[in-house]
């Protein structure tokens, strides 16, 4: 067993979470005792068809419950620590179709729960719980999340409010058992992107390289992908969100190989997700043009991580991505004036569009960050975290450099700004497209752990594609 | 080019469907002019989280469009044949992310239809179509799809329930382009079931037998699937919708190979759904008494698909399946007493509980089979199709045999029923699980035709397994 299979051999730790969330209720001024109430996802059917939706398990309940079965409630009980975990009785008519399902003491021995019940014994249950909590008790559950039959008419009082921002909050920071989820997710995405590299030689479509990620995924224990991929050729590589996935790797009017593929891609493992960037070129040689622009990527990742350690300012590592980018483009002559200047007028968020990473965990952009989409600052518009990171966070470091027209354009026709760029030396770029290197970085006390471990040295990558 | 191919070269039918939707109005007593107003499916937001839901067009709005656009409406003017599709107008900030949209002179080059315009302009489109129907004019819409900010004021009447009806109808009987996405389907699917033939000696796990399958569908051109693959080795084939996928191919106590792999599992090509069910050894050779089963199933297909014509009873092929059955069953001692008793005695529901089969379109389970699961009969209580099959409908054919205790054991247990069930003899089948096989076929005026192209002989699928 490996030191990551160890620990997910021991139960997903529903009962810490429940602690940590208390706490974080205690902090905020509650006292006293209470109910956390919580529902998980319900089975639904796809609009005007008799089949079921794909499922996703609601992450709020499965913090405190480790439970990826639909149907699925809990109620915990702060004064007594007392987690109750309800899955639905069984029924005759299903089973014929499904099978059986899982029995109360097969979920007892599976989840970190005190006691496991089926659902029609909520309200009893909680019930019970209002006459237990005293007079200032209080339940806490979720807005929208609370089934119209269930009744709370026992509590004193009720906060629909509290419960969920204390998630948010307590997910930004991840225990042991969560990291090796998260690296779980990173090693299959590893070998999926490894099953890419390999079959890029002789694919000829877009998807063919998709179907050769997603079908390593679920054959190595992620059935989920933890986003929908991004499989991106030539220089639809420079749109950051390509999902089309469905282009030939070769360019119709020249009939020769597109240059690179752009791969965001990665799986999900019970609930945890990796989120992974890897760009490389198809014939399996970069062109100079490209691997110019690969290196300055690469820099601004590795000048990022250097700085990261608990306390570390995420705008300031940002700017760091920034600064690198700026001075890359200057060398290469894309740029011109000095780096303060270009800096201060935000030429680089031209070719450097988005946030340089975000929270990961249960979420792909997992919550915690507190982002402010309103910024008038472009640069920090699409920052998805904001702020020091604490130790125990989970962040993506993605920066990456594109050749967009559609955002590039605006600044060559704009007086003020399109000096700084030289549009004679671009011209040689626009065929790169965009370069995207993103790995998913356990921040420490003292520094960080890098939990991806997919490839991403230049040379490599090469070898990988021509087959070593 | 294949025949296929070049079918699927041309338009999707659109405004052909448009007119048989209004033929089938008038022939329920519709008169005089009126508007279709149709909308697509919403880009929507996965619950707590910022990414999209997978996208699954609605499938009355795809009927008179082919459209696989989100948030798109259209309007089919009847009185002058003028089929209007709307699409989203470009976004700025998404085009940053998300690449230029479908333009409407792109989306007029791809669809059939007269004129497309963006959605900013329906409701001053419907004013004006409100006009010009006249007094008795309809606007035929369909409850719960109609978005709160559209306005049918200008229209004399409205009706939201007819033109559901109506598409619902006419769907079950396919044209030659429908039959090509279908067969293409079909294709593709095919090709995925001979991957897991091809990966099943070598692989240990369900899942990477699922991954076979889904990979290959999505490489050649299925991004879809039709329904969730049901990968079922030993005994879990006896649990009609086993859906975990996720189980060792070795018994645990044993370390030995499960018998069987059932394979229920298939594509979907642009709306259009294959679905096909393969059962084989996962050994490459069958046990004696999988393979009894085996040919008792195939005869059970064989025998339903040589009724099938246009105006068959779809009643009578399905009794037919199951005197195949009891046949079978009987000559293996399995059951005891004469064919009428067991047939009258539903004794062979016991080991056959589901129906023969299914429309099969946009819907994996079709529209217009007018089932009657209310039905006291359980012999006819899970058949989805009632009635006369229609020249152009496409049925599943799709007997199985199974040994699930859930099912079996209360007819064991009945002081009338048990002493039709050999359970000596029946203790040798267990094992076996379930064995289902899976033909989707077109009705013709004289017969049919097979779309599905997956092998099922059973000595072609033991050489395919052990690799030839």
């Amino acid at each position: 067993m490996t030191s990551i299979e160890k620990i997910l051999a021991g139960k997903y730790p529903a009962k810490a979470h429940a602690r940590k969330v208390v706490a974080h209720l205690r902090q905020n001024g509650f006292e006293g005792d209470g109910v956390i109430y919580l529902e998980g996802q319900k089975t639904r059917m796809v609009e005007d068809d008799d089949t079921e939706q794909p499922f996703r398990q609601r992450r709020y309940f499965f913090y405190l419950s480790g439970c990826l079965l639909p149907d699925a409630h809990l109620a915990y009980h702060i004064g007594t620590d007392k987690l109750t975990l309800f899955i639905p009785p069984l029924n005759p008519e299903s089973v014929i179709w499904s099978g059986l399902p899982v029995s109360p003491s097969e979920a007892k021995e599976r989840y970190d729960v005190d006691e496991v019940l089926f659902t029609t014994d909520i309200n009893s249950t909680l019930a019970h719980l209002g006459s237990e909590v005293g007079k200032s008790g209080f339940v806490f559950a979720i807005e929208g999340q609370i089934a119209d039959d269930i009744s709370f008419t026992s509590f004193p009082d009720t906060d629909v409010v509290a419960v969920k921002n204390a998630i948010e909050e307590c997910r930004a920071i991840k225990d042991a058992y969560e990291v090796a989820m998260i690296r779980f997710a990173n090693d299959v995405t590893t070998k999926a992107h490894l099953a890419v590299l390999k079959a890029a030689k002789t694919a000829v479509n877009e998807r063919e390289l998709e179907a050769a990620f997603i079908g390593t995924c679920i054959a190595h224990g992620c059935r989920e992908l933890a986003y929908h991929p991004i499989v991106a050729s030539g220089t639809s590589s420079a749109t950051l969100h390509y999902v089309d996935n469905a282009q030939p790797l070769f360019d119709a009017s020249t009939n020769k190989k597109k240059l690179n593929l752009l791969l965001d891609a990665a799986g999900e493992y019970k609930a945890y997700c990796a989120d992974v960037t890897r760009t490389f070129p198809l014939s399996g040689k970069f062109s100079p043009q490209s691997r110019e622009i690969y290196d300055i990527v690469l820099e601004m990742q590795n000048e990022s991580l250097a700085l990261i350690k608990e306390g570390v300012s995420w705008e300031d590592v940002h700017v760091t991505a920034h600064r690198v980018a700026i001075k890359g483009l200057l060398k290469l002559g894309i740029l011109r004036g000095s780096e303060e200047e270009l800096l201060e007028k935000r030429i680089s968020s031209a070719f450097f569009p988005h946030g340089l990473g975000h929270y990961l965990g249960m979420d792909t952009h997992d919550t915690g960050g507190h982002p402010n989409y309103e910024d008038k600052d472009i640069m920090f518009r699409y920052l998805r975290v904001r702020g020091k990171l604490p130790a125990g966070s989970v962040v993506t470091v993605e920066p990456g450099v594109y050749f967009c027209r559609f955002i590039i354009e605006p600044y060559l026709q704009s007086p003020d700004l399109s000096g700084f760029i030289n549009s004679e030396v671009l011209e040689k770029y626009w065929e790169v497209g965009g370069v995207r290197i993103e790995d998913n970085i356990h921040v420490t006390k003292d520094g960080y752990e890098n939990l991806t471990t997919a490839p991403k040295e230049a040379a490599e990558i090469e070898l990988l594609v021509n087959g070593a």
